[in-house]
């Protein structure tokens, strides 16, 4: 499944070969990631803003672009004079691929086909073997669940303080759960969805609120209101990092882990008069990615409530529409 | 001196009397602070803002409002049954009253004379006495270098790190020394005034760049470019957050000590890109208020060049008018 001008298209393309260093792989699940509705709408958006910020432009927006980066696989055939793991082992993998010209994505990548696909390559040196007879399904959840696990690290949050997550996605869910593992309480959960707002009870919430119905900062306060606060904006729609910094009590931090995508409007005397604080999360470091990987096969990480959905190729497009009502939703995997 | 309907006007009040904890001083000398010019064209939008973030109404603007928050002082009379040092002595204060009602601004204030006025009120518990025979008009700058200090504690700065100050007004310049006293190096200074550059670099700047022939980035980049950068945003007006956050490199941080009092527009996705954290900066604490007057008593801090200019009561309105033009001045102190 490619975007190709602009929409989701299904369609054949040859098996790559793997070469040195490489593995061929069946895609055996992989979530569809809200930064991918991102890209399919903001695409070109987002390669303009790396533009400015001086990254090279590395996706051709007239050509065939593959997606898909949160999959679980089984290893099909090891490159010629690589060392990995024989076929038949059920693997996942950072979503990278290493070159001699150095790393690149493997998504958003308009030659190496991705999670979206029957087959792909893989990084032999990249690969984890998904341990203790793990559901792939769930194996696949390794790389959301990771991204929860960076922005509680980034965020600096220790024990003795208390983390506000506004937001249930699936990022929001994934910064929950990471939460509950450092053992962080109380953990306050806001979404204007119930479905969301259950679910992030069941990840670990130890407070869930509807922000429709009381401010979310109100609701911190509520259950506790003297710890120092750490609130994660996981919404990412323009207007969000403003109205934290209103709402945010004085000497707050406010770690930013939704993608907005647009400009914003911020206040900046909200941030000076509490002398707030702001950290922008992206993804993970390998070690945060492995310790997912480990948390979830050791059952401390249960990821099954958040799998909602599943489809095959041909119903990508459809999940796609699905995803854009969050009351529905929190994770769909494709099975291809 | 006072702000009566949204002017400056010079006026004769009777002479406030020292109640219990109080003392009665003569304002020997008090700097203009930017906040006083940023006060007078946006204090019902800077009170109102504070209102959107729960803050009390403390400022009545159909009443006279007394300024002046840099000062130092000679102590004329002490409040009955209040220890302090004696008639006499040099002192400075945090701009601060303590209350039965808690602790009131010095500055901003209905009913309490600030530093532009003859005679004014301090708070005993609160008074240090100026030290070593310094000048007073340099004691006068203890408020204004304490900022820079604390900026620089907030950014949580530390030796083998970098430095970019971005705008060399007061308080940029007040950064730069702060910078130079933790042994910070390299410190690079960004303005479009070839004066105020000239005044960063005899307050410690290693580098000084006009950002108008080369981005302040870059000159970071041609000195050093290696080691991890904070960069500190003392201009305070609409954009430059959103600047910063383009140019700023991967993993950097950003303390904002201009204050924009404006609503202002980021663009989140170079926050998240490059994963930065902002931090903003208000005011200081007492020690820092207390470690700057050190500095500068015990010749660590040079603040003499700082003082650009010098003016008595009915000099003040004019003075306001010429820090509207950075090329011109730096700290231009009221001698009533």
């Amino acid at each position: 499944m490619v975007i190709r001008d602009g929409g989701l298209v299904v369609d054949d393309v040859a098996d790559p070969v793997p070469a040195f260093g490489q593995v061929l792989v069946r895609t055996l699940a992989c979530g569809i990631c809200g930064s991918d509705l991102h890209f399919l709408r903001h695409g070109q958006t987002m390669v303009d803003l790396g533009g400015d910020m001086g990254m090279p432009d590395v996706v051709d927006f007239d050509r065939d672009i593959y997606m898909g980066h949160e999959f679980a696989c089984e290893v099909l055939e090891v490159g010629p004079d690589t060392s990995a793991m024989k076929p038949g082992s059920v693997v996942t993998s950072m979503p990278a691929m290493l070159t001699l010209d150095g790393v690149t994505n493997l998504a958003y990548n308009n030659d190496l086909p991705g999670g979206y696909s029957e087959r792909m390559l893989l990084s032999a040196p990249l690969l984890l073997e998904v341990p203790n007879g793990l559901d792939p399904r769930h194996a696949a959840l390794t790389e959301p669940m990771a991204v929860g696990i960076h922005a509680v690290h980034r965020s600096g949050i220790v024990a003795g303080e208390a983390a506000l997550v506004i937001g249930c996605g699936p990022v929001g869910l994934a910064v929950v759960a990471a939460l509950r593992l450092e053992g962080i309480e109380p953990i306050v959960a806001a979404d204007l969805s119930p479905r969301r707002r259950e679910l992030a009870r069941v990840m670990g919430a130890h407070e869930v609120v509807d922000p429709a119905a009381e401010p979310a900062v109100e609701a911190w306060r509520r259950v506790d209101g003297r710890r120092r606060l750490v609130l994660f904006e996981a919404v990412g729609v323009p207007g969000m990092i403003d109205a934290v910094m209103r709402d945010a009590p004085r000497d707050s931090r406010l770690l930013v882990v939704g993608v907005c995508m647009e400009p914003d409007r911020i206040t900046p005397f909200f941030g000076i008069g509490k002398e707030l604080e702001i950290r922008f999360a992206l993804a993970y470091a390998p070690d945060e990615f492995a310790g997912s990987l480990r948390s979830i096969a050791e059952g401390e990480l249960d990821v099954a409530p958040l799998i909602t959905g599943s489809v095959d190729l041909d119903g990508v497009p459809g999940a796609f529409e699905a995803l854009a009502h969050p009351d529905e939703h929190a994770k769909i995997l494709v099975e291809p």
